[in-house]
Protein backbone atom coordinates (compact mmCIF):
# COMPACT_ATOMS: atom_id res chain seq x y z
CA UNK A 1 0.00 0.00 0.00
CA UNK A 2 1.07 3.60 -0.89
CA UNK A 3 0.30 6.82 0.51
CA UNK A 4 0.75 10.25 -0.23
CA UNK A 5 4.10 11.16 1.07
CA UNK A 6 4.28 13.50 4.17
CA UNK A 7 6.88 15.93 3.00
CA UNK A 8 8.40 18.71 4.71
CA UNK A 9 8.09 22.42 3.96
CA UNK A 10 10.26 22.95 0.17
CA UNK A 11 13.00 23.08 -0.48
CA UNK A 12 13.64 19.24 -0.91
CA UNK A 13 14.43 16.97 -3.90
CA UNK A 14 12.17 14.63 -5.99
CA UNK A 15 13.38 11.76 -8.05
CA UNK A 16 10.96 10.95 -11.17
CA UNK A 17 11.37 7.86 -12.27
CA UNK A 18 8.77 6.65 -15.01
CA UNK A 19 9.33 3.19 -16.79
CA UNK A 20 8.14 0.84 -19.74
CA UNK A 21 8.02 -3.01 -18.05
CA UNK A 22 9.26 -5.58 -20.44
CA UNK A 23 7.20 -8.62 -20.16
CA UNK A 24 6.83 -10.95 -17.30
CA UNK A 25 8.02 -10.66 -13.56
CA UNK A 26 12.05 -12.16 -13.71
CA UNK A 27 12.37 -11.36 -10.23
CA UNK A 28 11.18 -7.43 -10.35
CA UNK A 29 9.02 -7.63 -7.80
CA UNK A 30 10.70 -8.95 -5.06
CA UNK A 31 13.60 -6.84 -5.98
CA UNK A 32 11.08 -3.56 -6.14
CA UNK A 33 10.13 -4.54 -2.51
CA UNK A 34 14.10 -5.05 -1.61
CA UNK A 35 14.81 -1.61 -2.81
CA UNK A 36 12.31 0.33 -0.86
CA UNK A 37 13.48 -1.65 2.68
CA UNK A 38 16.81 -0.29 1.76
CA UNK A 39 15.91 3.11 0.88
CA UNK A 40 14.18 3.20 4.03
CA UNK A 41 17.55 2.92 5.33
CA UNK A 42 19.35 5.58 3.52
CA UNK A 43 20.31 8.68 4.95
CA UNK A 44 18.07 11.91 3.33
CA UNK A 45 15.25 9.58 2.17
CA UNK A 46 11.78 11.08 3.33
CA UNK A 47 9.28 8.72 1.72
CA UNK A 48 8.06 7.15 -1.99
CA UNK A 49 4.82 6.70 -4.11
CA UNK A 50 4.44 4.07 -6.80
CA UNK A 51 1.61 3.46 -9.38
CA UNK A 52 1.78 1.50 -12.37
CA UNK A 53 -0.74 1.49 -15.52
CA UNK A 54 0.63 1.70 -18.90
CA UNK A 55 3.65 3.50 -17.68
CA UNK A 56 5.27 2.88 -14.18
CA UNK A 57 6.05 6.37 -12.08
CA UNK A 58 7.73 6.34 -8.51
CA UNK A 59 8.64 9.58 -6.98
CA UNK A 60 11.01 9.45 -4.11
CA UNK A 61 11.80 12.15 -1.57
CA UNK A 62 15.30 13.20 -0.02
CA UNK A 63 16.34 15.73 1.76
CA UNK A 64 19.34 17.01 -0.42
CA UNK A 65 21.37 16.20 -3.48
CA UNK A 66 23.87 14.15 -1.91
CA UNK A 67 21.56 11.80 -0.23
CA UNK A 68 20.64 11.20 -3.98
CA UNK A 69 24.05 10.35 -5.26
CA UNK A 70 24.88 8.12 -2.91
CA UNK A 71 21.46 5.96 -2.69
CA UNK A 72 22.83 5.81 -6.70
CA UNK A 73 26.13 4.77 -5.76
CA UNK A 74 24.66 1.82 -3.25
CA UNK A 75 25.97 -1.36 -3.86
CA UNK A 76 23.34 -3.15 -3.96
CA UNK A 77 21.18 -0.65 -5.62
CA UNK A 78 23.67 -0.58 -8.67
CA UNK A 79 22.96 -4.02 -8.84
CA UNK A 80 19.40 -3.64 -9.24
CA UNK A 81 19.71 -0.78 -11.61
CA UNK A 82 21.89 -3.21 -13.62
CA UNK A 83 19.19 -5.76 -13.99
CA UNK A 84 16.74 -3.23 -14.57
CA UNK A 85 18.41 -2.22 -17.72
CA UNK A 86 19.17 -5.66 -18.89
CA UNK A 87 15.92 -7.47 -17.82
CA UNK A 88 13.06 -5.14 -16.33
CA UNK A 89 12.63 -1.71 -18.56
CA UNK A 90 11.89 -1.64 -21.97
CA UNK A 91 12.70 2.48 -21.55
CA UNK A 92 12.93 4.53 -18.84
CA UNK A 93 13.90 8.12 -17.41
CA UNK A 94 15.32 9.72 -14.29
CA UNK A 95 14.14 13.55 -13.39
CA UNK A 96 16.37 15.14 -10.37
CA UNK A 97 14.02 17.21 -9.39
CA UNK A 98 14.00 20.25 -6.73
CA UNK A 99 10.80 20.77 -4.92
CA UNK A 100 10.35 24.38 -4.90
CA UNK A 101 6.70 24.99 -3.41
CA UNK A 102 4.07 22.41 -2.55
CA UNK A 103 0.29 22.61 -1.36
CA UNK A 104 -2.45 19.93 -0.70
CA UNK A 105 -5.42 18.81 1.48
CA UNK B 1 -2.32 5.64 -23.43
CA UNK B 2 0.74 6.90 -21.78
CA UNK B 3 4.21 7.16 -22.81
CA UNK B 4 7.05 8.35 -21.28
CA UNK B 5 7.29 11.96 -22.59
CA UNK B 6 9.74 13.66 -24.48
CA UNK B 7 11.47 15.88 -22.17
CA UNK B 8 13.99 18.78 -23.42
CA UNK B 9 17.64 18.83 -21.74
CA UNK B 10 16.82 20.57 -18.29
CA UNK B 11 16.04 23.12 -16.94
CA UNK B 12 12.42 22.48 -17.27
CA UNK B 13 9.57 21.92 -14.72
CA UNK B 14 8.05 19.02 -13.05
CA UNK B 15 4.70 19.47 -11.52
CA UNK B 16 4.11 16.00 -9.22
CA UNK B 17 0.37 15.75 -8.31
CA UNK B 18 -0.58 13.39 -5.78
CA UNK B 19 -4.15 12.05 -5.04
CA UNK B 20 -6.49 9.62 -3.35
CA UNK B 21 -10.19 9.28 -5.05
CA UNK B 22 -13.03 9.09 -3.55
CA UNK B 23 -15.52 6.37 -4.38
CA UNK B 24 -17.58 6.16 -7.51
CA UNK B 25 -16.56 8.13 -10.96
CA UNK B 26 -19.00 11.48 -10.48
CA UNK B 27 -17.48 12.48 -13.87
CA UNK B 28 -13.93 12.49 -13.23
CA UNK B 29 -12.75 10.16 -16.08
CA UNK B 30 -14.59 12.37 -18.64
CA UNK B 31 -12.95 16.27 -17.14
CA UNK B 32 -9.50 14.11 -16.40
CA UNK B 33 -9.65 13.43 -20.60
CA UNK B 34 -10.95 16.90 -21.41
CA UNK B 35 -7.87 18.39 -19.11
CA UNK B 36 -5.09 16.99 -20.65
CA UNK B 37 -6.63 18.19 -24.29
CA UNK B 38 -6.80 21.24 -22.52
CA UNK B 39 -3.63 21.19 -20.73
CA UNK B 40 -1.82 20.63 -24.25
CA UNK B 41 -3.12 23.81 -25.63
CA UNK B 42 -1.02 25.57 -22.95
CA UNK B 43 1.72 27.82 -23.87
CA UNK B 44 5.07 26.26 -22.25
CA UNK B 45 2.92 22.62 -21.76
CA UNK B 46 5.59 19.66 -22.41
CA UNK B 47 3.93 16.56 -21.89
CA UNK B 48 2.11 14.15 -18.96
CA UNK B 49 2.64 10.91 -17.75
CA UNK B 50 0.03 9.55 -15.26
CA UNK B 51 -0.72 5.99 -13.51
CA UNK B 52 -2.75 5.16 -10.59
CA UNK B 53 -3.32 2.34 -8.22
CA UNK B 54 -3.17 2.33 -4.32
CA UNK B 55 -2.58 6.22 -5.02
CA UNK B 56 -2.74 8.33 -8.35
CA UNK B 57 0.71 10.28 -9.94
CA UNK B 58 0.06 12.51 -12.61
CA UNK B 59 3.60 14.41 -13.33
CA UNK B 60 2.75 17.35 -16.16
CA UNK B 61 6.43 19.07 -17.71
CA UNK B 62 6.49 22.71 -18.40
CA UNK B 63 8.96 24.77 -19.51
CA UNK B 64 8.56 27.57 -17.11
CA UNK B 65 7.63 28.92 -13.82
CA UNK B 66 4.84 31.17 -15.73
CA UNK B 67 3.59 28.84 -17.70
CA UNK B 68 2.16 26.64 -14.82
CA UNK B 69 0.97 30.27 -12.96
CA UNK B 70 -1.27 30.75 -16.07
CA UNK B 71 -2.57 27.19 -15.98
CA UNK B 72 -3.50 27.24 -12.49
CA UNK B 73 -5.57 30.39 -13.66
CA UNK B 74 -6.96 29.06 -16.46
CA UNK B 75 -10.71 29.48 -15.65
CA UNK B 76 -11.91 25.95 -16.86
CA UNK B 77 -9.30 24.09 -15.14
CA UNK B 78 -10.31 26.15 -11.94
CA UNK B 79 -13.22 24.76 -12.20
CA UNK B 80 -11.66 21.15 -12.16
CA UNK B 81 -9.89 21.90 -9.49
CA UNK B 82 -12.91 23.30 -7.22
CA UNK B 83 -14.46 19.98 -8.47
CA UNK B 84 -11.59 17.99 -7.26
CA UNK B 85 -11.65 19.69 -4.03
CA UNK B 86 -15.50 18.48 -3.37
CA UNK B 87 -16.01 15.79 -5.34
CA UNK B 88 -13.28 13.53 -6.81
CA UNK B 89 -10.73 13.88 -4.13
CA UNK B 90 -9.98 12.31 -0.46
CA UNK B 91 -6.85 14.60 -0.40
CA UNK B 92 -3.75 15.42 -2.50
CA UNK B 93 -0.58 16.94 -2.95
CA UNK B 94 0.72 19.21 -5.77
CA UNK B 95 4.28 19.47 -6.18
CA UNK B 96 6.45 22.00 -8.03
CA UNK B 97 9.91 21.25 -8.74
CA UNK B 98 12.56 22.27 -11.07
CA UNK B 99 14.30 19.26 -13.08
CA UNK B 100 17.85 19.77 -12.68
CA UNK B 101 19.18 16.68 -14.15
CA UNK B 102 18.06 13.75 -16.39
CA UNK B 103 19.37 10.35 -18.12
CA UNK B 104 17.22 7.17 -19.39
CA UNK B 105 17.46 4.95 -21.77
Amino acid sequence: MTYITDTPSPPYYAVIFTSLRTAGDHGYAAMADRMVDLALRQPGFIGVESAREDVGITVSYWSDIESIKQWKANVDHQQAQRLGHEKWYSSFKVRISKVERDYGV
